[in-house]
């Protein structure tokens, strides 16, 4: 089994992190999930891997909405365990890591990951074994950073953008360097960025038509209750994907 | 038929183009056409439809490298009469909008398009005359401007990024705004930002399957043979769709 950096369990890490998901207003409560939820497909009697499931809010969303059963994996014990602290009924909770998918052998309805694509380096890898996982016409619905979004490249201190004239101009000097990206968080951090054709073309090269994408900016409600969002009316923050096992 | 809009009939606007296409050195031979050869088909016995097709290179170059015909249309007179000066053997000229596709009843096996799309207006009209025009398994194969540079909306005199320490920072705070975008050329001229959202679900809502997608940089020998190509090492300037009807 690959070993993987695992930021989450870094005890400062799972802290801030925690504080910051469990503030009233964030970007994937007010944006990312309802998008995500107008996406699925019908969940009725469905088997379903949530990939990064976290604490297992959506798992426990798929449960409650008829779902069969839910394979739920998260590469962090600190956030398994969180989860198995609610109800469970329905539900596989397994530490594994993204990069370790050949460890399961069911085959899947739906395959969902919300938001964590992009800690993953191997997305050929990554898509490769999903399609594995799907049944034939099983989706894949899954939610990441915008390409626009995490092309910057930044060495420490730089900013990601210009303001000028109450208008935001951005770097996307490295859009089509596909490579890692460190985030210059307090406790570390890197995600992996890519273009569109890296992603589209890694899906549809994997027998997975696509269905759907998605790249919504904020809604009003999310700039009503905190004004920097307004900033995500600019350009989309994240990237919907939906597509179809062939 | 509709009236569309055709600034390559304006007598100044045409001879400004063919100064700048007939330069030695430009985007499209240097960078854009290399790369639609690439990803064209197999032409032996095909019939193709040119949409935008200039002055018919693209057009000649199909009925030399073995399909069977060619109707080539484009909204300009001048143009279309520039085209007939050379061999027309096999290949059909036609002033015709792109947003007049209905008046063509043939089917094809290849829908051509070079850096053309961006200029019309309704997308969803044109993508269903396309799915229409193409026979099961025909390919539609176009290029535009990449998303991520028709993005900008710009006011008079203002720039599209700001320069600092040798990186360009772009404007981007339009990218979800789906609409005209002024060139402004000495001589006008209008084209249309789609975002990648709307292209690709487009597509994919006119039965048509994606097959593979391309937003290149500039490659080393446009650099060198002008250095002005060098910014379009930044982030791509162009983006390449391909895709098959269902």
């Amino acid at each position: 089994m690959k070993e993987i950096e695992n930021i989450y369990d870094k005890e400062n890490f799972f802290n801030e992190y925690q504080t910051m998901r469990q503030d009233k207003i964030n970007a994937n409560d007010l944006i990312e999930i309802p998008i995500m939820k107008t996406m699925l497909p019908n969940l009725e009697g469905k088997t379903i891997l949530d990939l990064g499931c976290g604490a297992g809010g959506m798992s426990r969303y798929f449960v409650e909405n008829g779902a069969k059963k839910v394979v739920a994996i998260d590469i962090s014990k600190n956030m398994i365990e969180e989860a198995k602290k609610y109800d469970c009924s329905n539900i596989d909770y397994r530490v594994l890591a993204l990069e370790n998918l050949d460890e399961i052998e069911e085959e899947f309805d739906l395959v969902f990951s919300s938001l964590a694509f992009h800690y993953v380096e191997d997305f050929s890898l990554l898509m490769q074994n999903i399609s594995r996982l799907l049944k034939k016409n099983g989706i894949l619905l899954y939610s990441q950073e915008n390409p626009i979004a995490t092309a910057v490249k930044l060495e420490m201190g730089e900013k990601k953008y210009i303001e000028k004239d109450g208008k935001r101009y951005y770097l996307l000097n490295n859009y089509n360097d596909i490579s890692s990206r460190i985030l210059f968080l307090k406790h570390g951090g890197t995600i992996y960025h890519r273009n569109f054709e890296t992603i589209i073309n890694t899906i549809i090269n994997n027998a997975m038509k696509l269905i759907e994408i998605k790249e919504p900016l904020a809604p009003a409600n999310a700039v009503e209750l905190d004004f920097k969002y307004s900033y995500y009316k600019d350009r989309p923050l994240f990237l919907f994907v939906k597509a179809i096992k062939e």
